[in-house]
């Protein structure tokens, strides 16, 4: 059981995890500050808190766990207005997209007397805001810990006790490792999907096409609605991964060019192998969905 | 009302207007033939066909309309066996994904007097075989049908009626057109895709990664379980407006990479385009939704 927690950013993953937490009784109070306006009565109106705060300083004041649930753009101004009011003792953590620069940003200015443990909870996020939080939303989930040399035990059980009490699943690793692995999965896609669509509709044949485009065009230019603020944090904050990743994209694709401009009758090699690769995933994906039953 | 209809190729699509037509009534007798072994068997026992023959002869001779619905790998070959056994005056049309090669093959190889129509119903393809054909497969879809100088009248009138049947909309166009137009929201998506899951199973890091992807790596990379042999065959007959559309994709790829090596805090303006442009594609999907109800 948590004494005081302290949520900073109340969306969609600030405001689910303050549910969660009150629905399981599993902190003695919830405090909530949000930089949007009336963000913070929504958020005590639907219990995702138990009181909100006018300054940063009263929120997180004597706090024995802060949650930093903003975007990651706002992160590093955050970190430099939190340093001079947390409690010494306090653990802070951090949802973003993005791990290894926030980590930087934190361990250069947070004082010796807090500790901080980075996370990040997969969870989907088709939607935002505080009206969608829901207490069930990282439940059978996997949820991200980046420990560094510097990271604390006493950070690390609390945030494992936090990832607990969402229903989630911990799952450690390297923050670089953490960023180059979801720039392949979930940045890259995003860029794909967003080349994609400017590629298609920039051409005077977009009217009549957009026409034909049935559920393949939307699904694979599904992600290019995406945050367009939320992307450019990660961008900022991940260029070298997604940089990598975009090369041996665009490699993947001259090479794809290639077999086509020669008339390959052996290209559906290529096509077999990602069917392959992609069907395994799904049962991959499958099995994990039965395990979360 | 048609008197004999032949259907070459029992798989969704042929299995389905087969399944249309007899719902409806809409033909005397409709004749089936399938490659496949076994094939013609289960059609005619899901009721897509009056009668399954054994020969191509047997099928198409005395048949007012012949609909071919094999893959665009196996026209040029029944084109050429077809044309000896059509009866003068039969209309033909196929429902291949590209139409200027198979209109070639077809102006080339079928006799002077039998008259050819290309045609494509855009209807969603995630699932294939006699088993799934769905007589309602095309309802309010997009039936697109690609007149040359050669096409006569009669096939004209002969082909909108079977799309009236099978309650989609007619679309003219221009195969050339077609093609560019589909290798944009069809075949260049299902490339992006089968290149991307490729680059991300590739390397080293996809056993981890692979742990982390969810809803939208699994939406980007669908497309890529679509059939090798069938996108093949679109490569093959469909190269130049592939290789176009692949070029420009990479470019605006080499674009995105470039303001993202260089920090640009402004990339966010090109991700509000593709969202801008996503959502108005949206909204007039959902209303096409909305009058096909």
């Amino acid at each position: 059981m948590f004494q005081r927690v302290a949520i900073i950013g109340l969306g969609l993953i600030g405001g689910s995890i303050g549910l969660a937490l009150r629905r399981m009784q599993a902190a003695v109070e919830v405090l909530g500050y949000d930089f949007g306006k009336g963000v913070c009565d929504r958020a005590c109106r639907v219990g995702a808190i138990d009181q909100s705060c006018d300054t940063l300083a009263d929120t997180v004041g004597g706090a024995e766990l802060v949650i930093l649930a903003t975007p990651v753009g706002a992160m590093h101004r955050l970190l430099q207005e939190l340093a001079p009011v947390l409690s010494p003792g306090t653990v802070v953590t951090d949802v973003a997209s993005t791990k290894a620069q926030v980590i930087r940003w934190a361990e250069e200015l947070l004082p010796e007397n807090v500790s901080f443990i980075g996370g990040h909870p997969m969870a989907g996020l088709e939607v935002s805001g505080i009206d969608v939080a829901d207490a069930q939303l990282f439940r059978g989930r996997i949820y991200c810990l980046t420990p560094t040399a510097h990271t604390r035990p006493a950070a690390v059980s609390k945030v494992c006790s936090l990832v607990e009490i969402l229903g989630a699943r911990v799952h450690f690793l390297d923050a670089v490792a953490h960023d180059k692995q979801v720039a392949s999965i979930s940045h890259l896609p995003f860029l794909a999907s967003v080349a994609l669509m400017n590629t298609v509709a920039e051409d005077r044949t977009w009217d009549d096409a957009a026409l034909l485009a049935a559920s393949g065009f939307r699904d694979t230019a599904r992600l290019a609605a995406g945050n367009p603020e939320m992307y450019r944090d990660i961008c900022l904050t991940n260029s070298t991964a997604i940089v990598d990743w975009l090369d041996k994209y665009i490699e993947s694709l001259e090479i794809l060019r290639e077999h086509v401009a020669r008339h390959d009758g052996h290209v559906d090699e290529i096509f077999r192998q990602a069917r392959q690769r992609r069907l395994e995933w799904q049962d991959m994906q499958h099995d994990a969905e039965d395990d979360r039953r």
